[in-house]
């Protein structure tokens, strides 16, 4: 086995399909202009800030949940090794804290038994896409400009995907219908809808309650599920959160997708599902969908890992189960970088001269995103002038429709993982393109 | 949405067709049969005795990965933080400290580039199976009587699967060679064939050197990668180990999946595949098979838990990248496990008697299991009456094989989880099903 030796080769064309499609790659331009452009200030990732990560206090965590395990769960010292280094239960083993930490920061009163603890929110929505998609015929529908890891988890599964255009604030309830319709007249079934209802990826858009409510009933109207994904919600200013759509579910409906990567830190891995569906067996037994799930995820990675489960644990013991509240310090960091960046635009571009120009953005009440749209392609040949002609990065709005098929004229930025400095000067690069391209 | 509400009832029939297979019920009646009688001695789970695990050494790993960090990679601060916290590299940041284990336990010169760090083995299998699995004609060969994590993985995917039969000694190659052929001919192709090589899970059996060459052959001849899996292969007698498939491998034929589960411990869930091979795309280009293991990792777990691989890594670093000798301890204690059931099973049941009344058993060299024949079925019913009667469980062969397609009168025996006190007083319990069901 040296480098010398006669090679298996493999033809990219016997290999699953997924790994040719676009969609799969799309994000690799983007990582490779970084890559060969260091210097320039990137409104490209959409990680959380880490100045705020304290690698001290892994062991502080850890030390809180072995706490808990002994004087709360009453667990002996053998139990507590055994939670810590043998195989765990499928589904988890913080499901309780989790259920209570959802009861305090979203008025959801979840059942610890219909949670399942994932490796990250991303295993999440593999598993409840394996579960819910049988049949060639059934068709996932995504709120589009979408997420690619919903999109790209479902090319690996060959389930086919529909677009359902936003509007300006987000997911259309009437659009959602329409296309649902459609689907069922050409023979397909549509079987579930993806959303993030709070200040989206890509968009940053957030949806009115009223348009929350009318999702939920066109689900119900239509017998579909809905996928709500929840990374962002905490990330606005106080005490101006909207409900949840799993808040407002009274049919249970709705599919919860969370995930501790921007509330705790990413490098946990570290997401969960409230799946409190009921599943219907021929034989009349009932079983909930967490209980499928759980199969699913034996046959993925066995269980989440158990250190990052205790370290978040830890985390939510920590902060008495509060984690709205125990990112405020965040949130206000990302809610300064938003009034910094909408400031900054605003100098440089006032109103009258970028109507002009055919320039415009949103203006998100919190989250990790803002869409800016132009007048000119914003494509990958501008995105390569502005790495190495003005040293600033974005993310072409492209990525996150189906190939050729919308996006053309809008950027990504992404305002999450820049301090307020770099954020000004970032902006003022971005105008330096403007100016050049469109101006 | 509270237990009065309206509740979404799901039919079992539309959700995916592996929920409902036998197969991905097969663990379940051992593990509610152990919930039912918990003081009965169990022989049923394959997971590492526990008694060598300390919890206080966890801080001790982290610190020692954060030193090589910082002293020998060379990384600042605020590098380190990220690499703990941020999301981070998808196919893992230890994979040049995988790489140099390799080297010094199995022999085995990987080039970092070529491994993927996973969510435990199982991820790698499931990351393997559906990157190679394109074509409804395409087919996955296993080593029969054979592990269900890898059934299961093909069962989500909706990989048609093989068993080919193993001799007395494991994996026959003879019969690999004309499975592959019948099913050419009948229009399907065989893409890769699944085997453990060392103490294979479930039956224990080692596969000779010579037979491993020949596989290697079979698999030339036959354009069939081979996907070795080698959990066990540190707990035999010290200095007996033989070659890796992998490390015969002189033309890249065989992936391997590694585990850290039984070498470090499971509840990390950290685990890794070599995929060395290259893959050829229409345009020309090529890459390793590890990077489109990456894309669909990225559409799974984004990465394995940054702590996870820090604690692993310590581990490694701590054990100076020698973990067949760090687990020395762990095999003798294992070894010792081996010869004390084989003791009380030979005095207990002296040659002449078993052998009239048609029960035998295999010797391992080493590993997690043994398997006993029986001249009875040894089903669900036999397994009952063991545990309600008897306070011994074990293990049902058939659960290995197709639904009623082998295993009908063998056992497997796991001798990881029980001390020698246990193991003997198991084998005596065992001994008096056997004489009220078959003497």
């Amino acid at each position: 086995m040296t480098d010398a030796s006669p090679t298996t080769v493999l033809s990219a064309e016997r290999l699953h399909g997924s790994l040719g499609d676009p969609l799969m790659e799309v994000m690799n331009f983007l990582n490779e202009v970084t890559s060969r452009y260091p210097d320039a200030i990137s409104f490209g990732p959409g990680r959380p800030y880490e100045g705020l990560f304290e690698v001290d206090r892994i062991g502080d965590y850890l030390d809180a949940y072995r706490r808990y395990l002994a004087e709360e769960a009453g667990h002996t010292p053998d139990e507590i090794r055994t939670l810590l280094f043998q195989y765990g239960r499928t589904n988890g083993q913080i499901h309780e804290l989790v259920a209570r930490a959802l009861r305090n920061d979203e008025g959801i009163e979840a059942d610890p038994r219909s949670l399942v603890v994932t490796v990250g929110c991303q295993e999440g929505m593999f598993l409840v896409l394996r579960a819910l998609f049988a049949d060639p015929a059934d068709v996932l529908l995504v709120s589009s400009p979408c997420y690619v890891g919903i999109t790209g988890a479902a090319r690996l599964l060959d389930i086919e995907t529909v677009h359902v255009p936003e509007g300006e604030r987000g997911a259309d309830p009437d659009a959602l219908r329409e296309t649902v319709a459609a689907l069922r007249a050409a023979g397909k079934r549509p079987r579930a809808f993806y959303v993030v209802p709070d200040f989206s990826n890509p968009t940053g858009s957030c949806l009115p309650t009223a348009d929350r409510r009318r999702l939920l009933e066109v689900a119900e109207e239509a017998d579909l599920l809905l996928l709500e994904d929840n990374p962002y919600g905490f990330f606005t200013r106080t005490g101006t959160g909207l409900p949840t759509l799993k808040a407002l579910d009274t049919r249970r409906r709705v599919i919860y997708l969370g995930s501790f990567a921007k509330t705790c830190f990413p490098g946990a891995r570290v997401g969960y599902v409230i799946a409190d569906q009921h599943v219907q067996a021929a034989d009349g037994g009932r079983t909930l969908l967490a209980d499928e799930l759980s199969k699913i995820k034996g046959m993925v990675t066995v269980n989440t890992p158990a250190l990052s489960q205790a370290v978040i644990g830890g985390m939510l013991l920590t902060h008495d189960f509060r984690l709205r509240e125990a990112n405020k310090p965040a949130a206000d960091f990302y809610q300064e970088n938003l009034a910094v960046l909408l400031d900054r635009l605003d100098t440089l571009l006032p109103r009258e001269r970028r109507e002009a120009a055919g320039i415009s953005w949103n203006v998100p009440e919190g989250g990790f995103f803002l869409t800016l749209a132009l007048p000119v392609a914003a494509d990958n040949d501008l995105l390569e002038a502005s790495a190495r002609e003005h040293g600033v990065i974005w993310t072409p709005m492209n990525y996150f429709y189906p190939p050729g098929d919308g996006g053309r004229h809008q950027i990504r930025l992404s305002l999450s993982y820049l301090t307020p400095a770099q954020i000004a000067e970032g902006a003022r690069r971005l105008v330096e393109l403007l100016e050049r391209s469109c101006l």
